[in-house]
């Protein structure tokens, strides 16, 4: 059976252009015993994604080489099955690549569990679910009554971890660019306020929703709300930093904010990705899937149509285009 | 009696200049029961009194009032006593400020063991030793075989951090301002390498000199050498603030390294002050102390004579001047 997939062909520049990619069709061999075929239902698209395209820039995990198939995570059907741990129809999640048709012997691939529909096991369940669990309930230690600050707070990560400080029972604010992601907080998410973070005043914004400081920042983004939310830190504020996407495809790197402010509010700022986290995958998903299927997390998907949409449509992530969790059905 | 003490009279602006002081005479009262009477045979010069003159700049301890006698740790002997727990003769390590002579019931004070030379009381047991312990030992969670970059290595904290280092069996380097500084590193302290932070080639030299990288970097400068120490951080690696002496003088705060670093190398970085720690100063002085027992702990002091030394001395520390430690012997 023929099917298409894209490759990795050129490193990016600024921008992801086009012709870094290259879209090929292939044929699906015969089975091995031990091995699946797996057809593709939907594929995440994640800022991540332009560091693994790149080869010079130190990120966390090897970058994809030059003429193999795109890495990406993604949910798929065991469509013809050679082993019976996972029979015709089982649903698996994992990184699966931009691909219609894969192979697999399941390796590094976890089962999805009956009842959650396809585009909450990608904007929740998958990477999002457990990256925002494992930073925000694991790594910043959130405690009833504080006030929590998230950054890129309608994208995938951000809206979990804002959905889960008012579980806590936090102050919870979020920034974001536009007035329809800002609604979508306050009014869906039930965000107590949502700032936009290209307003001149953001320091004076942001003080007047955090009377009583910060103690938990979770920065996605960097830029202007890093530097507004630093200052309103409280004592043993922590800071977890997930993502810098106002950098990823900056030609050069801005500034941060001087330490002073690290001794004075005894802050602790840790990074995490999670590839050190592996091992705790099915532990996390678990109690991530819970709260889904008990209706605790809303989740908003962009999802587009095609293998080939994903092409232009990657770059939304960095123009801050996509009105949800960016999604590709194939 | 008549002695001499030094109020604070002014807040400094930039430097600390000499009419932000008043230096007074006073008389010692006659004690009431519970109290002796201290005369005060060393104080120590410590960068934070920058910060606990300074009204407006957030700092975690409030300010010396005005008119008041100016903040400092020291080291005195009972010389008359209406107290049995403090006998005439003991010596009794605290806060007693800019004075020659002081009435206490004794709280806040810590008793001298017998056997350590005043000046290694205020040069290693006393805050260096512990601010040492704790931010090194206790945060950086340091290992064997890693490396360790110290800034401010020939200050006191930095002295002691490095030697703890090389205790637990790190490769160690210091950045110091002056030659001498880096050859009493190297040579006396057994430092791996030191290196001037002032210098056009510092990353180069730094990597020359951190062949597999940085583990743990102890901050108590800010300025190049963080960045250069920033760009070396290995995966994992932790970074403790201890001082950013290069700032507490600044008109305008340098801006801080991007922080995309600390989601690529997963770094924590963590502030830090002693006053969240103080019911650990029994402990922490135990430990320190059987160290500098053991001969373990070296130390230079820099010792000024007389309580008006203090005045124009201060600003050794903040152009690098003092040659150790800085002490006023009264």
């Amino acid at each position: 059976m023929q099917y298409k997939a894209v490759k990795l062909v050129k490193r990016p520049e600024v921008r992801i252009t086009p012709d870094v990619f290259e879209v090929v069709s292939l044929e699906t061999p015969a089975l091995e015993a031990g091995q699946v075929l797996l057809r593709q239902t939907h594929m995440s698209l994640d800022p991540a994604m332009k560091g693994w395209m790149s080869a010079d820039r130190g990120s966390y995990i090897p970058p994809v080489e030059l003429g193999s198939i795109m890495r990406s995570s993604g949910l798929a059907e065991v469509v013809e099955s050679r082993n019976d741990a996972f029979p015709v129809g089982t649903r698996l999640m994992g990184m699966i690549g931009w691909t219609e048709y894969a192979v697999s012997d399941g390796k590094g691939l976890s089962k999805v569990p009956p009842g959650i529909p396809a585009e909450a096991v990608l904007c929740v369940l998958a990477l999002p679910g457990v990256t925002a669990w494992k930073g925000f309930m694991d790594l910043a230690r959130p405690k009833q009554g504080e006030t929590l600050v998230v950054s890129g707070a309608a994208g995938s990560v951000g809206s979990i971890v804002g959905q889960l400080g008012k579980h806590v029972g936090m102050r919870v604010i979020g920034s974001a660019g536009s007035q329809d992601k800002r609604d979508w907080l306050t009014g869906e998410l039930g965000f107590d306020a949502a700032i936009d973070y290209k307003s001149p005043d953001l320091l004076q914004e942001l003080t007047a929703v955090t009377p009583d400081g910060v103690d938990v920042y979770f920065e996605n983004t960097g830029g202007p709300i890093q530097f507004a939310t630093y200052q309103r830190m409280n004592a043993h504020g922590r800071i977890v930093v997930c993502g810098m996407i106002s950098d990823y495809n900056a030609e050069k790197l801005s500034p941060g904010p001087n330490w002073i402010n690290i001794i004075r509010k005894r802050l602790t700022i840790r990074g995490y990705t999670m590839p050190d986290y592996w091992d705790e995958l099915p532990d996390l998903s678990r109690k991530v899937g819970e709260y889904l299927l008990a209706g605790k997390l809303k989740y908003r998907a962009h999802t587009l149509q095609g293998l080939e949409s994903a092409i232009e449509g990657i770059n939304l992530l960095f123009t801050g285009g996509n009105t949800g969790k960016l999604l590709v059905a194939l």
